[in-house]
């Protein structure tokens, strides 16, 4: 019986300090966008996230993402969202583990600290997005909400796009203020805006990242003004049922790209739609990318409400390098039995 | 931010050194029993058991088992049976972890190695559903299928009644003549019945245990014989749709009493039952105890596909003993963050 692998925060920095954000970025990337190519349920089989939505002691939920590459690997993300998180306990509100399993014999092969994937890959799916569905050249970025999620957005976007200036709002200034500062990019300048130049943001904007905690029924965060013909929106926020980004007159006369069709209707800004209403999703684009050209130059959402296959995608590139540099520490989670038929064998004191 | 415990083997093996495994069994058969008679699914939320089910490289499912208790913490165990691991990789067919988290901020509390787990709170189950449905006194038991799974069936069963015999058949004679070498019961009496003496093992036996890997559509691996009219089975086998361990006939002139009502009618015995055919469930019948009395004096059926709420109690019970003696090793698998907005903080190079 070989060992469990943990890939605890140290490991991931060092696979890092490796090989830089950027190219960890860009490989995730490149992978994302083979999956997504070459996205067979068949083989890649995913199922929709399911888990349990409670308020007590606050808003939060827990739930699971189950992925399979079908005779090899199985993965399940666990992932909590406590929006009262950073605030009350100074700890993210996206907390979040993967566990790839092998399908062999079902021994758990690693547990992977998933906060900062589960970043990344979200940043890697709208950049995808931003790429097959935003015009070409220099973009003025809008972000609204600038917590965790804002980074990797801003960050994974600008190795698709070089990136003129972001305009940034978010519903607690102080957060907006620290932005800059929390992306790792040379010359970047942020642009901080209030609640009453948001108009102003959506006007200036080529591509915008929604990633707020909008409670639900409180939203949308975005205002309803005119938007440029070739705007593409990143929504990435949606993850509850009620709680909503976008206004509804802005989602009508937009091409609206789910990541995983039936979850947006569960949970994403398409849970106000029906699935006629909705365009192909972004594995169809990416796929036929030639035939969906003509999106670029007309108003696009990307409904990112977080797919498996990301996460499956995330934590292989992780063991991947793991493996390369030798890092992260092997335990003996699983019995080593003589007799498999001995449940006690284990266990006892030896 | 607080650390993940991690509890392996070693550890499973300090608390049971401590404790020994009948105490360990009794606490467990008492803390299940609670739940089960206080079992209110607005408090003790459960989710049917759902998973990935392949043929490549062999048959194999890998199936995940949550459960909520509400305001304080959600379990998922992780379950994989390949029945092909005892023969082909000298590995359990049943590897297990659960994982406990806590609902007021999402994070991973504990990991805990459950295969070990996974066989008492199955034995633990079948004492409790043997308890309230079988007839008192010295009992000879009938096991079919001497695997991992006889050895906590017997065990358990031994802290609720006293058996006078076990009478042991395995489609592998050699793992039948190994049985009594695996249960650490002081002389215990194990007579070991070929093919051809299956119907007297049926005839002769109080209680039985069917925990075989008979492949689905090849069972059942019971004989249709005629039965002593207070005899209980517990059928712990059935997992996978078209695996059946007991004849049809047998089936429908006991009164089957199911683990979770919708998992039996799926995957257990009663996959061939509709739910109006079906007894009442085991925590009903172990909350109106006396009500369902009668039951004992004729035949009954514990229709065992396993509970998520078996898991939850059988890891917190292992968490409190490793808090009391302050074992499992302590890992920082969540980032500790100066700025919960931050999601390259944790990971950057210090």
């Amino acid at each position: 019986m070989t060992t469990t692998r943990l890939i605890a925060p140290g490991d991931l920095s060092a696979i890092i300090g490796d090989l830089g954000f950027e190219r960890f970025l860009d490989e995730l990337i490149d992978r994302l966008t083979s999956a997504l190519a070459r996205h067979d349920p068949d083989v890649l089989a995913t199922m929709d996230r399911t888990g349990f939505h409670y308020g007590k002691p606050d808003l939060g939920l827990l739930e699971w993402m189950p992925a399979m590459d079908r005779g090899r690997r199985v993965s399940i993300k666990t992932v909590g969202y406590h929006p009262t998180n950073p605030v009350e306990r100074g700890v993210p509100s996206v907390l979040a583990t993967t566990a790839l399993y092998d399908t062999t014999d079902g021994r758990l092969v690693a547990l992977c600290e998933a906060t900062f994937l589960t970043a990344a890959r979200t940043g890697a799916a709208s950049a995808i997005a931003t790429e097959v569905l935003a015009e070409d050249g220099p973009t003025v970025l809008g972000v609204v909400g600038c917590g965790a999620q804002a980074v990797t957005q801003v960050h994974a976007i600008s190795r698709v796009r070089p990136i003129s200036r972001v305009l940034a709002y978010d519903a607690d200034p102080d957060v907006a203020a620290t932005l800059q500062s929390r992306i790792p990019i040379d010359g970047l300048v942020v642009e901080v805006v209030d609640a009453d130049h948001l108009p102003g943001l959506v006007e200036r904007s080529d591509v915008i990242c929604t990633a707020t905690s909008v409670p639900p029924e409180e939203g949308p965060v975005l205002p309803d003004v005119a938007t440029r013909p070739g705007l593409h929106i990143n929504a990435v926020g949606a993850d509850f049922a009620g709680k909503l980004e976008l206004p509804d007159d802005l989602l009508r006369r937009a091409l609206v790209v789910p990541d995983v069709v039936a979850q947006c209707l569960l949970e994403g800004e398409a849970q106000r739609m029906t699935v006629d209403e909705l365009g192909p999703d972004l594995a169809t684009i990416v796929r036929d990318r030639a035939e969906h050209e003509q999106h670029r130059s007309s108003l696009t959402v990307f409904d990112s409400t977080g797919w498996a296959l990301e996460d499956l995608v995330a934590a292989e590139l992780v063991l991947d390098h793991a493996d390369r540099l030798g890092v992260g520490v092997e335990i003996e989670l699983h019995p080593d039995l003589d007799d498999p038929y001995d449940p006690y064998e284990a266990v006892r004191r030896r």
